[in-house]
């Protein structure tokens, strides 16, 4: 008998039939004897409708009046989907109960839109689980000093889950999804691409970070400092599937650096097609060129990624980094009006038709050579590269985006990745 | 400058197009200088929305853990709504926040899904008030000692109006509908039926228990209670109409009787179809018949209406009374079974085709001769009186369903309700 988390995301949740379905998958663990505590997101679709809403009566609005309110009605989702959920498992038989952010308390900083946790009362929890009662608890959302109702921002249900196992020292955090786990690369753009049975937390965080859209990237930041073992699992599978298997599928995000993880040098490619390149041409090479290009830039609220300085020739140096592309025509328009004139540099150019591609694995830290692999397979592909980026555990390179698909097969077939581990 | 109460209900906020006329009203009023709160309802169909989800996961469910849930996922409709309105006002230019039930908190006893309200602590409403807020608060719910949600049953958002304007001490409670006001009778069945500038409390309790489905009932008593000055008023007007105008459109439920007040005999002419009678023939006319046959009735949690004993015949008597239409079967079928064997009564008869019909006003205190005045007039008629009952301030009748057009168009007539007020 242990304490499990669930985590159900909207699409399961997405209609009384799916409900149903979740229940009956839930009641399944508590008749095994778990103490299952479950945190839903709301069902798909609905967070935006009441967003819509608001919008549609304040299209331009800003300011943290109006950034609370709209946690008061967005956080309604969830509720929705709690109370449902404790209804469908006392249909089955199953003793439960909902509570509401607040209710827990789940006590969050006072950021309206993207609150952060601080503390989780487990009290009421506890005495209801030893009450035999499931505890569904809304994901998505909490309560700020003052009593009022914060969200931490989209995916936040599994920051929720992952909080509320951490809290909880539950054994296990299930995060039941529309995939069936985290593959070495996107199977859409690799057919050969393998699930993985068991993925470090660092490899994980970077392949978020990187692109790989299956957790929010904050919910895995929570499970490593707080050491929750996370599963990331299919909710598409039969509910009466035996239990021992389910608990075995999809990928637990582990932090035993076992043997077994050792054995891959590379553990995944993640890949990123939301990139842009800007180039600060002919800036005269002195003490504070950085700071005074990307000060500009941060000041404007725009994120930087990759960042790369050549080496000086004449005196003159050429500054390039990566932001999203959205925020493109924007880094280039405030560098033009502003940043090149002061510089006394030559000229900006840019590129949105770049992709970043990354290999990542905790062998890397051990191996030598696996960068310069990594160059070599791009390199036999006649692949340019043209930013390249790396950290204990991942290398990235920029290279023109027509040849994503061919770098990252060429890659994952080159580390390997397409045979079944040992 | 005053404290004010809005209160707009379900068709008032049934669109985002709806919301915004709601907020410039508001606004208006602000701006005017008024100290201002809000209770809105869901917005029109929500809460059968979610209450129908409910209904599809669990046919049949019952039980206060049922209900616990129920109340979790009807409270959210009023959630979105003040949400929605304040960001409305915030477009609008007018600082506005919005409390749900628990965050003010209004207090309530544990019984989900009718609630009532214990308790309403003013501290933050007055603090925003006097920031020069609009402060917008969920109708319909509360929060109980053991920190659940709780909601206070169909129509409660009246009743929270008219609690928070007790509890603020308001000048006024505006319950703002889709009608313009209470009507000497309903004008669908008498097109001379006249609005009412004014009505006292205590007819309008006797309109509202009668079947005048303007206001909730509870509302009423409640505004009887703690004697908050209510009035009914239309939504559908223009937003920018004169607000000293507005101030005194619709009708005013008050509770000073006034001179003006004492010219109308009757004030109005209330009716209900939601009726039925239920007779038992033939009991032997002791002492306990009453109570053996009523009682049996009310433990099967049937509300009884209007009763009448006969007169005993040859040491037998009739008793009647009415029930709710709806519980007619399920009364006969108990009377048969259980009551007319233990009496040794001779039958149960019963009859579905009747109505009620009643005259209302405070003058009939002070005036003879208008309940015989009543039965003179239908007997003019020829309908056919089955039973009486009388209070202070009305009298009604049960008749035949067919003539219940006929018997209100001619009292209304006969109390010259279709003449303007002096």
């Amino acid at each position: 008998m242990a304490l499990i988390v669930h985590k159900y995301g909207g699409t399961s949740m997405g209609s009384t039939e799916r409900i149903a379905q979740v229940a009956k998958r839930v009641a399944k663990w508590a008749r095994a004897g778990h103490h299952m505590v479950v945190v839903p997101s709301a069902m798909s679709g609905e967070t935006n409708r009441l967003l819509g809403l608001a919008k549609e009566l304040a299209p331009a609005k800003q300011g943290t009046e109006y950034l609370r309110e709209l946690d008061m009605l967005a956080s309604t989702g969830e509720q929705v989907s709690v109370g449902l959920l404790a209804i469908a498992l006392q249909a089955e038989g199953q003793p439960a109960v909902s509570y509401a952010g607040w209710q827990v308390p789940i006590k969050t900083s006072n950021a309206y839109t993207k609150a952060r946790i601080d503390n989780i009362d487990d009290g009421k929890v506890r005495a209801d689980l030893n009450a035999g009662k499931v505890v569904i608890i809304t994901g998505f959302q909490g309560v700020d000093e003052g009593g009022n109702i914060t969200t931490l921002g989209r995916g936040g249900s599994d920051t929720s889950a992952v909080a509320v196992a951490a809290a909880l020292k539950a054994s296990e955090c299930l995060i039941f999804t529309d995939v069936d786990g985290v593959y070495t690369t996107d199977p859409r753009v690799v057919p050969e691409a393998r699930r993985m049975a068991r993925v470090s937390f660092e490899e994980m965080l970077e392949m978020a970070s990187l692109g790989s859209k299956v957790l929010q990237i904050r919910s895995v930041e929570f499970a490593g400092k707080y050491k929750v073992p996370v599963r990331v699992l299919s909710s598409f599978t039969p509910w009466d599937i035996d239990l021992a298997t389910e608990a075995q599928s999809g990928t637990l995000i582990t932090f035993e650096e076992d043997e077994q993880m050792e054995q891959a040098v590379v553990s995944g490619i993640a890949f990123s097609r939301d990139e842009a390149k800007v180039s600060v041409l002919g800036v005269p090479d002195r003490p504070g060129i950085a700071s005074q290009i990307l000060g500009a830039v941060a000041d404007a609220n725009i994120e930087v990624d990759m960042i790369i300085q050549n080496a000086s020739k004449d005196g003159m140096a050429d500054f390039s980094f990566t932001v999203n592309r959205n925020d493109y025509a924007r880094t280039r328009d405030l560098l033009k009006d502003k940043v090149v004139p002061a510089l006394g540099a030559a000229d900006v150019v840019g590129d949105t038709r770049i992709c970043k591609v990354s290999i990542v694995g905790i062998g890397m830290r051990s191996h030598v050579g696996v960068a310069s692999k990594m160059f070599r397979v791009l390199s036999e592909e006649a692949i340019n590269i043209q930013m390249i980026s790396t950290s204990e555990i991942k290398t990235s390179v920029v290279i023109d985006e027509k040849y994503l698909e061919l770098a990252v097969r060429a890659l994952h077939r080159a580390f390997d990745l397409d045979q079944p581990a040992v």
